[in-house]
């Protein structure tokens, strides 16, 4: 029996965090690199620039959307993270499986602005946002069952935080499904469905999910 | 009643700061992606370095204005920080969205500097410079109502948060203004705005705005 | 006598820390940029763009061993980092040295990505792997004999250290031989031996490599 | 009399370290973008790429260098704010300016690795040098003079971080004066001056500059 070396290392929350941070920093604002200034020439204009800037918009809203997104899954981070009172070696790893996918994003953005039409790009998305989801599943019952959470959570906190992720995925594999009528469809649920998270109601229906 | 996901998301001011520093480090540093070093071929002389150069002139002022563009607001986003006593998840997505907005400078500084005589640029500029303000500004109104700031802020910070605000963006749509008459104008103004930030005088005349 | 600039420069173990994980934060999310999405023209079906995105498969899988690696090295410098009760002006610039070393992990994947059969492209990225495992090597020898890790470091933790150092390195070059044969027994070699030290199985004969 | 918004602004030197933090590690990543990985077509051989890859090594040189100064200034900035007690909003803008001109690094390196025989490109390169140390010499004296620094700084710590920047910056000054018989003389000669700093022998009359 002896010290192995997997039993030392991955132990900072902290570092878990700062390593986070900085790879979410990156990927929001890789996003923007999409969003490519109209070549001058030809360009004489302000009617002429505004609409090459029109042309624009579609990427501007698979950026919002992205930028929702990561938002989205940064609080869920941070939420279990700020609930962890240690990490090991297991988690940390779960946790550099999750910063894998994130910085998958801006890829998956890009395909999407490119081919907004497309059904595969589409699902290609979702599949991202399902792997951030099933990342952060893993990491909470993980945590939970290895005595890494701070030891006063509730049973009421443990069922929420899976909760909001069945909850979550199940209005995006609905909002994928509606692929089958039309693309804009799909990002119009899905991105309404972010704001709703966004927004965060405290009361009615909209509160519940 | 129960404890909701929204209750115990998004708390931690000190993640909320990391990923500002990190989301502003990038910006700040893409800016600079848009100063494209002269092509070598057919350049064989210093003096033909040189005038090549001395084309990128108006480049690095657009990107200087926007370093302080970006300086400014994260000196404001820091000062409120340091008064916020916790966070909760709406003060998070209030300074989520301000992170939008941040990741927007450098395509609007990249519009200004490609089309740097259209009115249409500046205006697009100094709507972000606004919505920059605007998020500021909700987001200390919002941290007071809902008391997230330390408990002994008093009513002269507060206003002097408010003011800052109110008159700098004053300010600002004024030098937009001047855009009738030349967008080297707006630039002008602005940019003298923002070297009096930065300069910060503790008296005379400028030190009251 | 006097105080040298040497003697108080560089003694923030924190700092280090912070800039490492900006710096693998960004690296990691700058070799997906080398994920270049199809161009639009010429693609209009889901089929099309799937077999696009077929040809993508070998860069993804060189971009996630990529990802591995420079996890299990960020692992392994945070591990050490955790160790260290201060720092030095030496140990602060061996850890800048691993940072050069791990700055130029993008370009050895982007260039096995684009030549994934010359053996030349393989060996660059193998004595990238070693030269990060020298530098931690480097870095933990210097941190024991200065004495700047934490006093109660037993003997079995700094075995530990070295040894899964020594027989990385060993699994490493083991497969980079294996190019004699094929690169592509190298790389399946390499990512087999990366994710069992990602999984980190307890027990059985690869809980002892 | 009132508490302006000037008084309250910008006094964490812990966001400033995070910001640098970040923004030296973006900066020192985007160097390596300049190492461009050569064009599949027409590479066939190892023989070829390793000829291709020779093409490339000026560029490491240029990319070492920058990354040594990067590092070397990254140390200097530390060990002032690590001196430092408090901030202020003076301080603050001190040092974003030093962020400035960190940002216009990758830009100065990637114009001297595409006109390396060029004495513009290198005197430009210079003059980034000499504005990173007036920078710190400012940030330094300042603090100083509005006690920012810990009240136990001795008159030897003080002269040392001056007399470390006065010595380096006049070797500096002398590298970029070579240029006069060749630019490779400059570059050889400030690379020199940064290796010993790297280095920071104990004895002998190099430990003395």
């Amino acid at each position: 029996m002896g010290t192995r070396y997997n039993v030392i290392a991955g132990q900072s929350v902290e570092r878990l965090a700062a390593l986070s941070d900085g790879l979410f920093a990156v990927a929001m604002t890789l996003l923007v690199l999409d969003l490519k200034v109209p070549v001058a020439q030809g360009i004489k204009t302000d009617q002429a620039l505004l609409s090459a800037l029109g042309g624009l918009a579609p990427r501007l809203v698979v950026y919002l959307m992205s930028f929702l997104t990561l938002g989205i899954f940064w609080v869920g981070q941070q939420t279990q993270l700020s609930h962890f009172a240690r990490a090991d070696r297991h988690l940390t790893w779960i946790h550099l499986a999750f910063l894998f996918v994130v910085s998958l994003m801006p890829f998956s953005t890009s395909l999407m602005a490119e081919f907004i039409t497309l059904r595969t790009a589409l699902l290609l998305y979702w599949l991202n946002i399902v792997a951030l989801g099933a990342v952060l599943l893993v990491s909470w019952r993980y945590a939970m069952g290895a005595r890494l959470v701070e030891p006063d959570i509730s049973a009421v906190i443990d069922r929420s935080v899976l909760r909001r992720i069945y909850v979550a995925q199940g209005l995006y594999a609905f909002g994928a499904a509606l692929c089958l009528f039309s693309t804009y469809w799909s990002i119009g649920f899905i991105m309404t469905v972010q704001m709703i998270y966004v927004a965060g109601p405290r009361t009615g229906i909209l509160s519940r999910i």
